[in-house]
């Protein structure tokens, strides 16, 4: 039962070309409107007060919170049953908001077997033994063609602006981030106080600390991840918000030479440093490492895993606990 | 009241690197999916026999068809409120269907004023006096907005392989085709026998005739507009469903320098020839150039014009005339 649903596009900029139109398709007196983002929004019937606003990771779009690989419901089904309106986010210069206005070349990259190993399938082309990713052909298939690239360069800046004109227009609202959504997550909760709560799916980039008080940088097999200096004033912003962030399965605490377990040892341990450094400024941030609660087999995707409904039980407790639902 | 919504990746490719995958972001031994269309779906309660599936036209994606530039609903919700299936298509290389299996390179080319011109808003800056086009400010914005770019080389082939494959897993559907997606439409009714109409807003590009009886091509200061020839047993597929094309107001029929008016000068009179042509052979199509129903205002997007909902009906009457609701 569906009140009311739409899209629009949010926020961006407009480049103005000097000259006088003639016409025709040259630059002259022209503009482009460029860097807003994208949002489909349905609102239930009796809907709760906050809505949920969902940004997807690299590679990914909207798509990240709709139907799983599988063809289950996804997030954005699943809270909407449960009574949330639901805004789902093409990031600026991702999917249908497309249009950058910094210029990029677009390569075909074949890079299936990195994103498989990357995020947590597997080792390919072996899948995790418990990994709660069904493995027929079809639904690799489908995750595979999830992935649709940048259409300009990536620009957490850019993206939180656009994400802080969403709020405006929202209103109130619960914030889920995915993966390197993760920092542009945390600046639009510094740049708009009507984000309300943020939970965080294994976020991947874009850990900011007080300035002066950043840990070291943590080099792994996957690169170096480099925390990210913000002032204080804003830092203490993320302390007054709930904030919950989630990590799945089948990483090691310990180094490796597995690119894609590693980048997520040292995310996991950056992600405990943060946590501990926003509460120890009186937040109320916590992380769930989804293994150490008995829950299994999650991959980077925990939001369209075979267990999603058990991780959206998680997230609704957590709501339910900040009085958030 | 929805039964079921989702979203989906169909059709494409898989493009194969030789070597040996090394867990490295090289591309050795690494595979690419690519070249599928994205298509987000949802049925009503009781929902009629034939879906329907919509395809955008260029610089646009699904979009196009959801809410209006002024808020309002758009083709999406309309006919999902009168208890059709709809299925909303990114097509390949565009908006959540980005990855191509080609490169490109996308660059912020300011074409503001001349999508208004082109789009029959108006002649910039002036609104035409009597267009269905809303005038706040704030409407003009999300019109340009909805402007997103090619990821990979336009290929209508690659659109229609989609397409085809899309109406294998909806099933029997009926096709509404926006602009540029015309001549991909055809293709799919082509490539599937199981397109059992097509509704087109004024097709743009890709208007086929049999082998041998291609008529002259259609000079225009907007450039010329070609006619591409397929072979006649493929031309006759076209004539074994019911086909009605509509354009709307605000261009002449003689000559002009205006290029965003002469552009759909051309391609009336060629939408006329092929029209002609398909009920030469037995076929089952109609012209409806708006204004000559006394329907009036209407610029190159009918579907979300101000008076969407009296298009709409055009469609619900012809739809209901074919038996086909």
């Amino acid at each position: 039962m569906i009140q009311e649903q739409g899209s629009f596009a949010v926020g961006g900029t407009i480049l103005n070309t000097a000259g006088t139109y003639n016409n025709a398709p040259t630059a002259e007196g022209q503009s482009l409107h460029g860097d807003h983002l994208y949002a489909f929004y349905q609102v239930p019937q009796n809907p709760k007060a906050l809505p949920i606003v969902m940004l997807h990771g690299a590679f990914q779009s909207a798509r990240s919170w709709e139907t799983t690989s599988d063809g289950r419901e996804g997030f954005q089904t699943i809270f909407l049953r449960r009574g949330f309106p639901v805004y789902l986010v093409d990031q600026p210069r991702r999917g249908r908001a497309g249009n950058s206005t910094v210029a990029t070349t677009i390569e075909p990259t074949p890079y299936d077997q990195l994103f498989f190993d990357q995020f947590r399938l597997g080792r390919w082309p072996d899948y995790f033994d418990n990994v709660q990713f069904d493995r027929k052909p079809e639904t690799l298939d489908q995750f595979f063609r999830s992935v649709t690239p940048n259409t300009g360069p990536y620009d957490a800046g850019v993206i939180s602006d656009a994400m802080s004109a969403l709020i405006d227009r929202s209103g109130p609202a619960i914030l889920f981030t995915h993966s390197q959504g993760g920092g542009p997550g945390w600046l639009t909760a510094i740049k708009n106080p009507n984000v309300k709560a943020i939970v965080a799916f294994e976020p991947g980039s874009g850990f900011i600390f007080p300035e002066g008080e950043l840990p070291e940088a943590m080099p792994s097999a996957a690169g170096t991840l480099t925390p990210e200096a913000v002032p204080m004033a804003d830092f203490e912003k993320l302390t007054r918000i709930p904030i919950v962030i989630y990590y799945g399965d089948n990483f090691p605490t310990e180094p490796t030479t597995e690119r894609g377990q590693d980048n997520w040892r040292v995310r996991l341990a950056m992600a405990k440093l943060w946590v501990e450094a926003v509460n120890k400024y009186g937040g109320d941030a916590r992380l769930v490492h989804l293994p150490e609660i008995g829950i299994r087999g999650n991959t980077h995707f925990p939001m369209s895993d075979m267990n999603n409904v058990q991780i959206a039980d998680q997230v609704s407790q957590f709501l339910a606990e900040k009085k958030l639902d």
